[in-house]
């Protein structure tokens, strides 16, 4: 993470004037506020703002639901509840706004998630930093040979020292470039929204992200998967740590139902039905492909 | 408006207890938080919590513009410049909560916004109170001879006495038969996801409602508008009014380019021109329908 | 259901004339095109038009996925994994436009889905006809003693007539008063933006919808479910008929996956896991409460 | 445009054999579907699938003023009116489903426009190819003296020449390395979703964007408009004309009211209205700060 002096003076000014206000506060919430978590080498998560807590999602849910909801006593319970049975909108009552600063890359698989509001830095307007995303040796993989879409094996040796000084050399040469068609000196200076197009996908842009938890929980099911790129898995797990010390109820019971939690199809149900009977069931006599089962015994062996 | 002595008293020891936050506060918002707001005979608007102010509407729009916003030299500006150009991005960064009775067909109007979050008091699951809407005197007014969708004189003498007489006595028969249907003393008791289809649109609900400031001008420039219903018009009202205390720059740019312009067409524009350089335009020269130079005409003369 | 004979004359003239299109046809949606299905007493849906088939989503697919799919060979395998893993945006490749005639108090739970275009008859601007929803003497049940928002036994005997007796004269006073303060003859006549608020949520009104078949799916697993409210679920099941017969590959997998299908939370794992392995698991000793408990050995016995 | 003859000879297979549909046809689109509209130097848009037309429009309308609209006696006249009056709803019931092939700094422009459905070439999952955009000599600009975010002049002599020359070296020498690091010829191949990362953003992507009329006109005026980058609007522009043949009357509205209309704000009216008086009227004099009287005189001298 590269913030300069000035950056980190902000930040601690902005932190020493706590204001009274009448609204709901997380505790947790306000430890994280203005603070850059750091992610990959250059880039961060910073919690800008926030609305609401848990209270305020059973206060919605309870509006919605009237005087009757004897039977679920407690706030834990109802949330529970509430996420168990896919009810979405009192989720929607809590909302929190992020700057983060992130590789173009995973920008561009993050902005797919449509309902969220996005301030992004422009390039057409203001000229970018030279700031490149290089993996970390350990994060250097090959291809999958099972997942078209994943990776394999760390690279290591001289494969792997050929790639970063490629990575390296190409991004240093691409912003050495982009400096030379931007001056001004002794020449007119591309203009800054065609200059940028020279610019690689691992440099760096940054953003403000605002997103209501609902959406942001189904954010975090995808993208802190295990199958999610490492790249954009490692913003989710910084987001996830702080949403968990904001809503602690609410994530807990979202770690328990989605992160951790399976779908089965009726032919998966059908399956375990027959194993728990004491049967022995074969892929062929499932019903399920080959990859399906694969799948299956994943998590059932 | 009809809180109870208990709600009141919520409402006070609410706003009894103020906390420290280190968020964006907006003091002409915090003055408004929780209090009711009266509306028609028996409705209200209260904010229940809102994110951010007129500096994060200016703080979100310079990422996006990065470092280069130099020509615009104060927030002001800023914020009249991105209402001009239409930008929606820095306004959509703050959010605002509602807790908002109405009438079920005001309901009906206002749920076709649909980039909102609502949670509804589910007649589904309680008991709706005995609570109907009915027009004040003056309200009580005529099918406009001129607008399909509109409203003519005031209805007055034995007419108004008639409708005031329907309305009354309709609303406490069905709902007089809504509880005799519901009752469990000497019968099963019908359920309350049927008894429900036997009350008037004019009965009140109430709802959780949450919004960007985005679409909330968007939400006040056709609700609040003189075209609006005037039962869905005095919610957007007592809206504004709260909007201008919390983001009072951002407001005043939302006045004179939305509420108070006007969107004129390419044929307008050159009949405008014409008459600027002195010509005198008829309609059947002007390109324009009846209807629309009527509505040009409204404007200009 | 209640259409006039010049209606039915208009769907025939629209089912008489085919012409030639480029377009993705498919015809088992053809074959439904512009009839109504009836639904409740007065009520139908009815295919206005539609976009796509199963080689839709698979040709959006493939250009997400690019040349790269040669381990799921075959159409139905493709969708069948998009289906399993959440890919939402090929099946919003497809979209169907729907005519609905449908009870006010039906409309109001179905509006909550907001990914969807609705254009519905205006009651501000033309009247509504003297048309109500009246329960079949088998859908006239009482209030749940287990579930706060279902329904328990069918009423009979002399319940069941005073409830029918009240709903269908409340329904008949009502817009017998509707037609009174709307009526020109002799007085000026209510506004109808007004008089429409004296009409019970029984009363039928129409729209036009539209959506994808992604949120169009997410729509019939909440209203198709056991759960859902018999007069919505009435209108879900309609729908899907039409859907199998439009998209057979997409529908078979949604069958299977989601209305099929049931979620498992990380604890309902462990003691599946428990119960495989030979273990006897009570409540107590699950983690889970009663509530989900109970849903769970409602699945798994 | 670099279709290869296979990809020509499927369009052509696609074109030639119309289907029976009961659908509503346009048969100004029927003309473009499949047909690719070369767009820069590699790109193109291509309509690939379409529902509604100029009719559906008026259709939908007409559910949502039922038998009222007798005033606005035709079709182009209620699209007219409905455009003016910013009606969205009935214009949502027209989709258009296109496939694009576009640099990738134009893709992330693009995708800000929130309501539409994507499905974009996985880079992740295939391999790009080695196409770049490279801007013809006339779109080399400088960088514009009055305008952040626009351009100057075009560039000319040596320093035209130094900017292609180091766009297309470094185009190639990135795509160099980037095939180097996938190889598998001796080594293990780095993963596809790392190598992407060092492609800079002028290489082309493709997508399926699918979108409903009122978006898409929204996405239209401020992507055609000329603010815009000449690299998206040239999109914009291609995928107007295809437009207009699909529903020549919405489009002729959408040109009048948006694309030719301005809006003013309640300063500017009062100005005009001054003027229209006879009143000659100055900056200073006007309300309006100097950025809003030079765009106010850019249209009315």
């Amino acid at each position: 993470m590269s913030l300069t002096q000035e950056q980190l003076s902000e930040i601690e000014a902005a932190r020493s004037t706590p204001r009274p206000t009448l609204r709901a506060v997380s505790e947790g919430m306000e430890a994280h506020l203005y603070r850059a978590h750091p992610v990959l080498d250059h880039g961060f998560i910073r919690v800008v703002d926030y609305m609401g807590d848990d209270a305020a999602i059973v206060q919605a849910a309870r509006v919605s639901y009237g005087a009757g909801t004897k039977h679920v006593s407690n706030d834990e319970g109802l949330i529970r509840y509430l996420m168990r049975h896919w009810h979405s909108t009192p989720f929607e009552m809590c909302e929190v706004k992020l700057h983060v600063k992130l590789p173009v890359f995973v920008a561009r698989q993050w902005i797919r998630h449509r309902t969220a509001n996005v301030n992004e830095y422009s390039a057409r307007y203001s000229i970018l930093d030279r700031e490149f995303y290089i993996p970390a040796p350990e994060q250097l993989a090959a291809q999958s040979t099972v997942n078209n879409q994943g990776r394999g094996e760390v690279l290591t040796g001289a494969e792997a020292a050929r790639v970063l000084e490629m990575l390296k050399s190409d991004a240093n040469r691409s912003y050495d470039h982009y400096e030379a068609m931007l001056s001004q000196e002794g020449q007119q200076g591309l203009a800054r929204e065609l200059a940028r197009m020279n610019l690689p996908a691992n440099i760096y842009t940054q953003w403000y992200w605002k997103v209501d938890l609902h959406n942001l929980f189904h954010f975090l099911r995808l993208r802190a998967d295990a199958h999610a790129q490492y790249e954009i898995r490692v913003y989710a797990e910084a987001i996830a740590a702080c949403v968990k010390d904001w809503v602690p109820l609410a994530f807990a019971a979202f770690e328990d139902y989605r992160m951790g939690g399976v779908t089965l199809s009726g032919k998966a149900i059908a399956v375990l039905k027959r194993r728990l009977a004491g049967e022995v069931v074969a892929q062929e006599d499932s019903g399920m492909s080959k990859g399906e089962w694969r799948e299956f015994e994943g998590v059932w062996g």
